[in-house]
């Protein structure tokens, strides 16, 4: 009993020391509006050492907090100033790049007027940026810039007009008679097919990589993947990917070779996802050997070479998570895939965690492999 | 003074059995999710009569309020039940159609966490959609549907990549050397470049035109027309025309002509916008006549003959707005075209306001016109 006195109040006495260290760290007051405000708010705002700082209007409220904290755990909570808003500033810095988060008013919980909203968690939540470091290759710049289109297409299996993005190149109007290869790119679970193209950057990232010389143009295809309604937690476990394999692989990769100048061969076809897109990609990969010659799980589980019956079938496996992740876990894999011969690239995004900075970071590391 | 009690006297009378019928009206209890929910989202409700059901949790609230009521008047103020939720019904059915709203909470403007947000008012708001008896004509079929395609664009002008929303027929990748006219399509005001293949379901609207051969397929572009900020009030009365206008004249028609198969001259070319895009396009057709030969204002004011003062340079004028705006102005003006030998057509959408469902009729009615 003695023991466990002893290290709680070590524990306690690391965690005040820890709280101490963060309130002597002054803050810098060159707070300026996330780029992910709505036009014209000022707050949501970040300053350059990554704290953000919240204000609501909610005059007559008891309680207002936000779900996004120090270093994501936990959230902040508001108070009350004396112009009646309610206004508060993360304990720490925050990572670098994109975090979902939504208020609590009275309970209830709102997203932050001040902000834009994105699809996730199964819901469309407030977002916002912290400025990384490297943020130079998502950027929108003026260089010549491809198209997300949206198509709606007929599903059979499931009796449903259905939605996706596809990226097309800039030279994809002007060269008719090229064909492209073709990357289908699956976001993660509570996420839809808006994820990778507005949260993701996902055109960007390839418009600059294109205007840099850095790859050769290729078509990126996001449709939405929760085809059978994936419940949180236990649904997992049960999870059932024929459905939405049906629809990918029978339904929409026919209607994409038939509606865009693609390569329409299984070497010139890709499949990555993000986190439960990773679980995804791998299950179709390895169900449907082949449609697809390039795998990419971004923080989404990885291969052991057992799973993949003939690797003559394989051109690229590509694993990555962020260093906050399990890295161990992605440098294992990668390294065990090459001693089995397999090509297989490992990327650890530094000082992320399974958070869209990772994702973006995966994707400009993997469109350099792809297709080669 | 005794006329004038008498008279507030009867109109108390009035007001107090118009209140009587209302609640004497038997409310159906056949409530259905709003087609605008979020996934999974069962409030807010519609019944057949046109009524929305609201029901927002936040259990230490003092008040909760939506901004729809009867007829759009007014909002409704929800009651906490016995779960410590806050429900309401409106006080009378809605008008048929989209309509914007949001929620106050203890004095705070927040969307309702229940629905998907559209940009109006220069925010993201929430929306609801009460089933139109017509709304077949913008529903979502198994027929072939073109996309909508975002383009990012180089503006010298504003020294700016913007964005715009380009809508092709479904025939437009399969016929390769076809070229088609365009249709320049503006939002209102507070609204953007999403309004049109949102609210709007243009695209839904054009591939359904097509799939019956009511229309010959045309391009649709859909851009910001906010350029220079208009400010609500007092704005648009020094409203300058010059920076939109340059944008979308020398700078947006260069770009789509040059990456899409279009019929570029003026014979192919059209104009048109809702409420203030209306305004926007009038100043533009008559600053340009050499750009467009179809103009369209739909609740965005009228022309006078005077105003055009080359009439063979006009192929089309059409007007319109919702019987409950001013009819009586679209129809004179028609009629005072006509005698002045323009090519000029009404249109007045039945028992719509100035919301998204008469934009909806109106374009479904202009498409056939066009091009022509």
């Amino acid at each position: 009993m003695k023991k466990i006195v002893t290290l709680i109040s070590a524990v306690l006495l690391m965690v005040s020391l820890g709280y101490a260290q963060e309130n002597t760290t002054e803050i810098k007051e060159d707070f300026k509006p996330s780029t992910l405000n709505q036009p014209g708010k000022e707050y949501p705002m970040v300053n350059s050492q990554g704290y953000a700082r919240f204000c609501v209007e909610a005059p007559d409220a008891k309680a207002v907090s936000v779900s996004l904290g120090l270093g994501g755990r936990g959230g902040t909570v508001l108070q009350k100033a004396e112009d009646g808003s309610w206004m508060g500033t993360t304990a720490g810095p925050l990572d670098e790049g994109f975090h979902y988060y939504h208020l609590t008013v009275d309970g209830g919980v709102f997203n932050d007027p001040g902000t834009l909203n994105f699809y996730g968690s199964t819901r469309w939540e407030s977002g916002i940026e912290i400025p990384a470091h490297d943020r130079d290759f998502y950027a929108l710049k003026n260089v010549p810039h491809g198209k997300v289109q949206q198509v709606l297409f007929y599903s059979p299996s499931t009796d449903s007009v259905r939605r996706a993005f596809v990226y097309t190149p800039p030279c994809y109007e002007k060269e008719k008679n090229k064909k492209y290869p073709v990357l289908y790119l699956q976001h993660g679970w509570g996420e839809d097919e808006t994820a990778w193209s507005t949260q993701g950057h996902a055109n960007l990232i390839m418009d600059n990589l294109i205007a840099e010389g850095k790859i050769d143009p290729f078509i990126i295809v996001m449709t939405y993947g929760m085809t059978n309604e994936i419940k949180f937690g236990s649904g997992l476990r049960n999870f059932d990917i024929k459905p939405f394999q049906t629809v990918l692989v029978d339904e929409l990769i026919p209607y994409i070779d038939a509606n865009f100048n693609t390569l329409a061969d299984k070497d010139h076809r890709a499949m990555a996802g993000l986190s439960m897109g990773g679980m995804e990609t791998k299950m179709i990969t390895l169900n449907r050997p082949e449609v697809f010659s390039h795998y990419a799980l971004l923080s989404g589980g990885v291969y052991a070479p057992d799973d993949i019956k003939d690797k003559s079938q394989v051109n690229l496996i590509f694993l990555s998570c962020g260093s906050k992740e399990r890295p161990d876990g992605i440098k294992q894999a990668t390294a065990t895939l090459k001693d089995a011969g397999f090509n297989a690239v490992g990327y650890v995004s530094e000082n992320t965690a399974h958070e869209f900075l990772t994702w973006r970071r995966s994707l400009y590391q993997l469109a350099p492999l792809l297709f080669k």
